[in-house]
């Protein structure tokens, strides 16, 4: 599968871990970690989803931790993020203490749009590797969830909050959605690589719009 | 080993897994989660246990995701908690909101006999599965304690809970009194369907005793 | 490699455990968890860290499942926590309430102290044994801080503490610099006894440099 671009799954997964790497950067950021601090929670929140889907389809040791490219994506996601808040910060010298609480707001919104693109990406790339290892169809698509969204909520455990899959607007379902097409692409023998962008940008936008507009699954009772 | 009815340990498995996914399915109901979260909980609380056990023991992929019947169970359990706690809703409709307070101790208890019956019926699949793998005797009754706890714990964690593995009645000692007798089974040779169940009972009623009579390990200095 | 004496991963790795237990113990103790909450804090923080190792290199089943003188260990580390802490609550039975500050004080740096043991003993042990199972040498040095942090982690999660890790002090960088003299003496050739000790020496005396004298990286704007 994958037969136009058979690196098209590798691309993809590196592609994830860059963005989860920022979304943790930024997120230690928001909790002023130092730079050790933001380093680690940068490395596990991009590392975290892909090293649990290999453990559990047995590819052992895991990428993250055999395939140097990965470690060195998520130290160039945190360089990049810090160097960004640099400028940014400099930027924002003269600023009053009651604009700082702007900056707050800032990096949590870039927070959610790195994870959202977290999202689309681990979401195929997570289907895709399953399937390449013989996994099956509905399962290799849970595995694709798993993917897109173990980082994340190891870094909220970690930094002591709920983690976005529990929260109010739509997060699991997005990703099963475009794990869903991933899936389908397999079973009629069509996993392009169109098909593959399509069901990553698929998952962010329709994430996005969840952030943005407010969807969410309506609460029994309420 | 369980030459009386070779299906037992699924069937235990699956049970455990219903027991567990009716636990977090209670639990996201009383922390007011939307309905995806709900289903979120639910299947990681019934599926993470038993996943931790099989990545132990080298059972890879996890029955709960290569084996379609523990999603379904997962789902299933949802879907009944869903459906009697809407009818419960229905006739609690007049009520005042300071009758809303029973409603959250409802949810709790209920809660607590779904985590106890899963405590009893996971120690004995978790037990059973890892003797099959060839691990040694009180190894697998450490898994089974393992499979027992695993799911609930995270269920905690997710929700910024204190895991009732550390709260104050006891939990681990009876999950690990059930593991014994069938370890003690297996080592006579007698690991019948009937030690199965009278340990998975054994397990269950020595939970809720602790829970009802607060029987509690004494603490050191108090 | 270990040459000199080929026992010395499994020496550290059992010390190791000891240590993290300690630290597991004395945090129960400080949580004022009864004795059964206490163990099981002991044994997660003990064997935590290398069972995440064994899982994450495909030592199947962990060590610390599958080795009785792990879970001993843990045991042991238990029984001696709990025996002094007896023993020196005799001895304060007369202080007056406002004494009892610091009681928690001094649980607060003992684990403190063993938690560095565990880091520099479990950053070699790690290290070592991700090299003997033929990881590449960057890999095995991630693989040894994984180690040394992964039961603290689990530990602190459990009880709702934001782990070390991403807190003030410097705690990675330590367990880094050990792994980084484990890889090179391992590169050169000569991965002895010595170096070993050196390594976890390094280590240890690095972190409580780093407690003491409050040494910490920069915040990024601050």
């Amino acid at each position: 599968m994958m037969a136009h671009n058979p690196h098209l799954p590798l691309v993809l997964d590196l592609l994830g871990v860059f963005a989860a790497s920022c979304s943790g950067a930024l997120t230690g950021l928001r909790k002023a970690l130092d730079l050790v601090g933001i380093l680690v929670l940068a490395c596990v929140t991009g590392l975290g989803g892909g090293m649990i889907r290999d453990v559990l389809i047995g590819a052992i040791p895991p990428a993250g931790l055999a395939d140097w490219r990965y470690v060195a994506t998520a130290l160039a996601a945190t360089v990049v993020v810090l160097v960004i808040d640099h400028f940014a910060l400099g930027a924002r010298l003269h600023e009053k203490v009651s604009q700082r609480v702007g900056e707050r707001v800032r990096l949590a919104m870039a927070a959610r749009v790195s994870d959202a693109a977290t999202l689309g990406l681990f979401t195929v790339a997570g289907t895709t590797k399953a399937l390449d290892h013989g996994i099956a169809v509905m399962p290799s698509a849970l595995l694709g969830v798993v993917t897109a969204v173990g980082g994340g909520v190891i870094r909220d455990i970690l930094i002591n909050e709920v983690p976005y899959v529990l929260r109010r607007e739509l997060y699991a379902v997005p990703a099963f959605a475009g794990a869903l097409v991933v899936a389908l692409g397999h079973s009629i023998g069509h996993l392009t690589a169109a098909v593959a962008v399509i069901a990553a940008a698929l998952t962010f936008t329709f994430r996005m719009l969840a952030v943005s507009r407010d969807w969410h699954a309506p609460r029994p009772g309420a």
